[in-house]
């Protein structure tokens, strides 16, 4: 039993590193060409999946159809969810490292960073980026969407739906692929590898690049792997660490 | 209850006049162009879905992704079925007119063109065309999959399809967006409007052009109207209509 997680090329928030969360961005340039090398990557690997999962933001479904389209095999069903959308930044989202800094102080923004549970300042339920108040959400019990959320936030919705809708998929003998964000996929990470607090906050995820889990009896896992050139794995995965672990 | 439907853009066999059918090609530059444009359209009338559907084929799919960038709505549930697959033209497939004509007489091609009921030459069964060996149609069941089709058959696989599928989502108040292709969504307009085999065979919809019905008591047509510069639309049914209809 396989599985594939995936997480979205650079998008333009990343360059410019700013707190993204649910903010809708693209992908930038190199994101498009990161998330066509992983689909290259996959093809080359022998890869081949039945079902796709990504979240409700362009630049995690943008990523997933590139890869389905180096892989020919944009006939694949793919399910969209917003329980794999990115952790939800709150009054963070749009702000760069130094405006933070400015205005909540350094050692506030260290908190938010490395604490597993602290929430950064919710939105104002009246703020236009409340989800409760866009289109992309109307479908979804307004109650259940989030104004800000710690890690722990995010794994409490990623997990569930994890159990309940994907790994039941994959426990048929389907091969599964999630093309989502360094959040939601850290969520997933910590649940296979059974990982604690501590450990999960020191895992970054590469952007763009296969991580592929092997599950032996009773979902445990026997292999773990990125895919592509180990340098350019472990280089990505210093840049990411570099920019603080931002979604 | 409204319901949209569209043809995809100009495909690069379109633009070479070859039978196209389950021939998996790219849509043209012009074919992406007329893609994103139906998607404006439907912005700037004011148009929005809940869900969408789509074939297995690459130029509906592409036609669809370009639709729901320009609408902003890449987050929409996507569904995507060989049921809605243009007609399948067994051995004609990727042959141009001339080459037809040659091969099998004018007035041979003119049967298969202008009937309802005529299957052109089918795929053998060994050949790697037929969709039984492709691996797009995998998870299909191979006694469903054809070796060539009638209109008639590709009626007989597509109203069952809107009808089990499709048209529960719209009583249940779904707002619907099929990105199909000629024959399929010929298909859902004879079906739509009680037209004849005869009616049927002289409609020619156009590539990219948004065809809205508008349905009152009993599924009946309250209103159907394409998007856009009639002058246009007309043009573009003119130019299908030379092509002899081919998908």
């Amino acid at each position: 039993m396989k599985l594939v997680l995936l997480r979205h090329g650079e998008s333009v928030w990343n360059l410019e590193n700013r707190f993204t969360g649910w903010t809708d961005v693209e992908l930038s340039a190199t994101g498009e060409q990161e998330a066509g090398e992983a689909g290259r990557l996959l093809k080359k690997g022998g890869y081949d999946f039945d079902i796709c999962y990504t979240s409700y933001l362009k630049r995690a479904i943008h990523t997933l159809n590139h890869v389905l389209e180096q892989m020919d095999r944009e006939w694949l069903p793919v399910i969209k969810t917003w329980k794999l959308n990115e952790r939800h930044y709150g009054m963070l989202q749009g702000l760069n490292k130094s405006e933070t800094a400015e205005k909540y102080g350094e050692e506030q923004v260290r908190i938010w960073r490395r604490s597993f549970d602290v929430r950064p300042p919710e939105l104002e339920p009246g703020d236009q980026r409340n989800p409760a108040r866009q289109e992309q959400y109307r479908r979804v019990e307004a109650a259940s969407l989030p104004l800000a959320e710690s890690l722990k936030d995010t794994i409490a919705r990623t997990i569930p739906y994890f159990e309940e809708e994907i790994r039941p998929h994959m426990e048929k003998g389907n091969r599964v692929l999630i093309a989502a964000h360094g959040n939601s996929l850290r969520a997933l990470v910590m649940y296979f590898e059974k990982l604690t607090e501590e450990q999960i906050m020191q895992v970054n995820l590469p952007t763009g690049v296969p991580l592929v889990y092997e599950f032996g009896e009773n979902f445990t896992v026997k292999e773990k792997a990125f895919l592509g050139d180990p340098a350019k794995v472990a280089e990505k995965m210093q840049k990411v660490a570099n920019q603080g672990k931002k979604g």
